[in-house]
């Protein structure tokens, strides 16, 4: 659950809304009881909770309409990607998926919004056969009617050594990310582009929306990586890099200076870039790749003696890591190079401002 | 999450397809590793995960539209409701709550729909404050837009000793029930027959409402009965008294006897049942209050011999419990004291059988 707040007006934007829901939440006297088994309450990727390994808790949603339309994907990969985006939480922890449980909402069948339960099923069986694939176990959920369908997915998870949290970055240690960045952004602007049934069909199996389709699934590479200490603080990229390094700037009381030209791009978000060349100028569509959302890769910090370490884990798990920046002392500022702020790039994507 | 199906014409019923679901579960491998850590899958109340005292998990939802509309109750009952409404399956596992996750859907302000944050802060209130008040902790969660308001709760819960299953009803065992039934579904048709605004602002905030507003909270009774070994098998009844003892005949390999008679209506369904007496023929509104669903109110099944240590702690904690019936030899079927079939009274709440 993310509580920062972007510096730019806003409505009842997701952050505004966490960042009250934390003050009431604290105040309620609910999570202060941290003695009582609560390490990490709202603010982090997870949840992290009693035991030894510590349990990892997270929960995201999937709704038509805000994430997804029913002709973007296939029941089967709307499964699969509800447990990719949830899970994704568990990998930034550096925890892995233990338990999974399913909160369904299922439009009634009627002629204007047809449903039928083998695309429920589908749905379970995408997700179930992801989760398994990952080691955990689709254990239980809830399934209730709706206007809209909607796939809520709930991960318990665990670190075996220790959750790595957004607060751990350290003064003088490189910034990482993996794969690739833009993906999922250029494959929703396909998708929404396509208007006729049959360009929305051949969109939607094309492998340039593929990135939306079917989000990396960074669980290994995050565990590895925490399993062998080499680490210091950790989140997923879900609502834009340079949005969820602010995250981590905000946590850590760090400034992260960014060398955005060193991300790499996603083929389709870098085809999309080339076209428009400006020289000196911040291309738009470079930025439209590090503030557009969705990417659900990892962004991490790690002393320097540990970069071969990493490359080498990276490696023998066919991951792709980059090193893009470093961390300094000073504000929680997301920086480029020469010091400029990046937040003036744009916001990233939050979920209530459509 | 239920897995038994009624004997009735179905289309894509909750129970048809929660039994697909499970079918499909099973069959992807996930569930089948019960070794590695899952108790119980899906088919009971909650599932049950690795550890001592053992792990309790259980996500339920509340939807607009479905489960509740904006004029029948408060946002923060809605909070209070969401909350209760999940934990009764920790209930009845005889567990105790102790962390929570909260998955909101909140519709996008707009002139038809308006919705401020004032009114999710006041959810997220509620159900904070009610999940301290059983000592529990809201530890995180997801906001996303939606068209329909949603509020998806997981709970984590322990059963201290062991967790009370379905499936432990044994023949000789006496039946009992909390509190009382058909006060919710009577308070449903009060608020759906409040067309105008004042009728539903008076319904709203009418006692006659409350069983619905403020579905009743069994924890401390389910886990005191657990803890002391009293219960042999325990359910909540979510979708009508019959119903729910049907899963429990199912897992248990029992027959219910219930003396439907001494099931305890509540006084709204009381009265509306006293303005209806048909003799020797089953009253229709006291059917009503047997499988309208929404009671919150626990079933379970204990030994002859724990009847008076079942009292004492009923007594103690100022919730009423009455003994309905026994568990006999036979097939999995809900008799009255006469040997009829009940489910001949109708089947209870279908959520996606509008």
């Amino acid at each position: 659950m993310a509580a920062s707040a972007p510096s730019r007006p806003r409505r009842i934007g997701e952050f505004d809304f966490l960042d009250a829901v934390q003050r009431l939440v604290e105040g309620s006297g609910a999570i202060a009881r941290l003695g009582r088994g609560v390490a990490v309450g709202i603010g982090d990727d997870c949840a992290v909770v009693a035991g030894a390994p510590r349990t990892l808790l997270t929960t995201d949603c999937q709704i038509e309409g805000v994430h997804f339309r029913r002709g973007w994907l296939t029941a089967r990969e709307l499964g699969v990607r509800a447990f990719r985006v949830a899970v994704s939480d568990i990998a930034a922890m550096g925890g892995r998926p233990e338990y999974v449980l399913l909160s369904l909402e299922i439009p009634v069948a009627s002629k204007r919004s047809p449903f039928d339960s083998e695309a429920a099923k589908a749905i379970v069986r995408g997700l179930a056969r992801e989760a398994s694939r990952c080691g955990a176990s689709l254990v239980g959920g809830n399934v209730s009617a709706a206007r809209d369908l909607g796939v809520n997915v709930t991960v318990v998870g665990q670190a075996r050594r220790r959750a790595v949290l957004r607060s751990g970055a350290r003064v003088g240690d490189l910034l990482f990310v993996t794969g690739s960045f833009g993906g999922a952004g250029a494959a929703l602007r396909v998708l929404e582009r396509a208007r006729s049934g049959a360009a929305l069909i051949a969109a939607a199996v094309s492998s340039t929306t593929l990135a939306y389709r079917r989000p990396p699934l960074r669980v290994e590479l995050g565990a590895q990586l925490a399993e062998a200490g080499l680490v210091h603080a950790m989140i997923d990229v879900s609502d834009g890099l340079i949005q969820d390094l602010g995250h981590l700037c905000e946590r850590s009381k760090v400034t992260i200076r960014l060398d955005h030209r060193a991300v790499p791009l996603h083929p389709s978000a870098r085809r999309a870039a080339a076209d428009l060349d400006l020289g000196g100028a911040v291309n738009p569509r470079v930025s439209s790749a590090l503030t557009g959302g969705e990417d659900y890769e990892l962004a991490f910090t790690a002393a320097k003696r540990s970069r071969a370490d990493i490359e080498r884990v990276a490696a023998r798990l066919g991951c792709r890591v980059t090193m893009v920046g470093n961390v300094a002392e000073g504000a929680a500022h997301v920086v480029d190079s020469s010091g400029r702020t990046l937040a003036a790039l744009g916001g990233g994507f939050d979920h209530l401002r459509w």
